[in-house]
């Protein structure tokens, strides 16, 4: 096993296994802000969705491994502005939980280039969601951002996701020979499409170790066989919280070998856990009853009672 | 047939009929704004972004079926503005042609909202661009906006399309059963993804005859083939142009009954015909000469000549 590259010393990858360690916990916090389900507090305030957010992500900070915005809250509002303002605050206040733009973006050439800039540079994010289906010239431009991390959808966690991820897939010959032999599942004739995403940035799109998968919490099985396949790769896991998935179905499903691996996001349950004066406080709560629930799912086998001797040893 | 559905008197595939008959053409111009390749005259100028691509679209406009402007090229500038005043400018200047916002958008649920919001309520798009990876319900938010259109990502102009899109997959049978006989290709068990996703567009999602689909013009089989199970959606076309994709022969495997149902796009080699004072000139010459070509090509066989008369049989 290459040490070196399944943990270099900076980037995602390398930030995101330090904040697993240091929180102690695989709590991804989604920041999704609708303004019809802001606290009563702030109705009627002018920087309402900059105050928003920075309260949320101050108060669960103590419980997450990684923040999510979401660009579609913000750009649906024409809040840019704001949203490149609450980058620079999480960088700032809490610089050693690393920030993904959830932005599922796609497209190839010179395109891709300036979505990975907009991405990259103006947001200055860690890393960034992107969609697989216009294939691996899609993917180049963000992964020459080598500190920068790619976390391309796999198995998404609604329903319609089996419409194409689901499908079974025939894979050529010529493909499956550029993979490594141990990476070809015993049945190499077919498999879900998702599978072949999953392998393909496992081994083809990770040389330097940015890659990470989305595969959604309501689908435990599908979670477990892309840990199969994607043994290294950190999981962006959505689905828990208000969309109803079973975290420890989760948790013990898309762990890896170390108890770690995962970044299990919930956005509206902390979000709006309280539309009165204490919805920071409340927020809080939520997010630290997730992250414990999601400990105790990992940590039945595992040896997180020791965060830190094992951040010791996973970042030295 | 139902006539009704497939011409409706209003919405995006209506516009886009009457734009196709009106100009005699079927071909898109893409404004992808690059400042570092502007012409001569507008570099260090504070409003070239603007000046840029409204001058483009007023020179082009005659020879143009819809306008598609590339979010990605203004949002790594930060020129969100600069884009809602475009939008504007185009719906005002030149109100009988569409415009796409190629923006490639995909997610779910109540994201997939904030982002059918952004390109329709903020920016006012006729179209706007989505790939179909996360499935159905990441497809259905925009299609409340019942007056707009959805172009799906289908088989693209890059080669690493066909990394996911190529592929044979296999369909279930319960998945055939919904759709109607004729559109079951006669060799049932297995096609390319791709054409699924043709499939799931011209029926699963096509209800209120809202879809269209992208299909590079780098590939005239693939082309060819999704006419032939779509035979009714508009094509986006990519891959003319600076990709290099044969004109007559994306025309000749694209173009509906009627001779028209494309919109080949064209981006860089009319934005940077020129880089000096003739920029806007060298732009409408070669729009004019592209334009053209695609006529030449689709007037073979069928009834270009006379404009006008189309224009009032398909939009009446």
């Amino acid at each position: 096993m290459d040490c070196d590259k399944l943990s270099p010393s900076t980037g995602f990858v390398a930030k995101l296994r330090k904040a697993w360690t240091i929180s102690d916990s695989m709590l991804c916090v989604g920041i999704d802000p609708d303004p019809s389900r802001f606290p009563s507090p702030l109705k009627g305030r002018s920087d309402a969705l900059f105050a928003f957010c920075t309260s949320i992500a101050d108060a669960t900070a103590p419980f997450a491994c990684a923040f999510k915005p979401q660009i579609a809250y913000f750009a649906s509002l024409g809040a840019e502005d704001c949203l490149e303002a609450l980058m620079d605050y999480l960088r700032q206040r809490h610089p050693g939980i690393p920030t993904i733009l959830d932005a599922k973006r796609g497209d190839i050439g010179s395109t891709a280039e300036h979505y990975a800039r907009e991405a990259f540079e103006r947001y200055k994010a860690d890393a960034v969601t992107v969609s697989p289906y216009m294939g691996t010239d899609s993917i180049a431009p963000y992964l020459t951002y080598k500190d920068r991390g790619v976390i391309a959808l796999c198995r998404t966690s609604n329903p319609g996701g089996a419409d194409l991820q689901g499908l079974e897939v025939q894979i050529p010959d010529a493909d499956w020979q550029a993979f490594p032999a141990g990476a070809q599942p015993a049945l190499r004739s077919q498999l879900p499409l998702y599978e072949w995403v999953a392998l393909l940035a496992a081994h083809r799109w990770n040389r330097d170790a940015q890659m990470a998968l989305v595969v959604g919490a309501t689908y435990p099985l599908e979670l477990a066989r892309v840990r199969e396949l994607a043994p290294d790769l950190p999981l962006l896991v959505p689905g828990i919280g208000a969309q109803g998935g079973d975290v420890a179905a989760a948790v013990r499903a898309g762990r890896d070998d170390l108890g770690w691996g995962m970044m299990l996001n919930s956005s509206r349950a902390i979000l709006y856990a309280s539309d009165g004066e204490d919805y920071a406080e409340a927020a809080a709560r939520v997010a630290k009853e997730t992250a414990d629930l999601i400990r105790q799912a990992a940590g039945g086998e595992t040896d997180h009672a020791h965060p830190i001797s094992r951040g010791r040893r996973d970042t030295g």
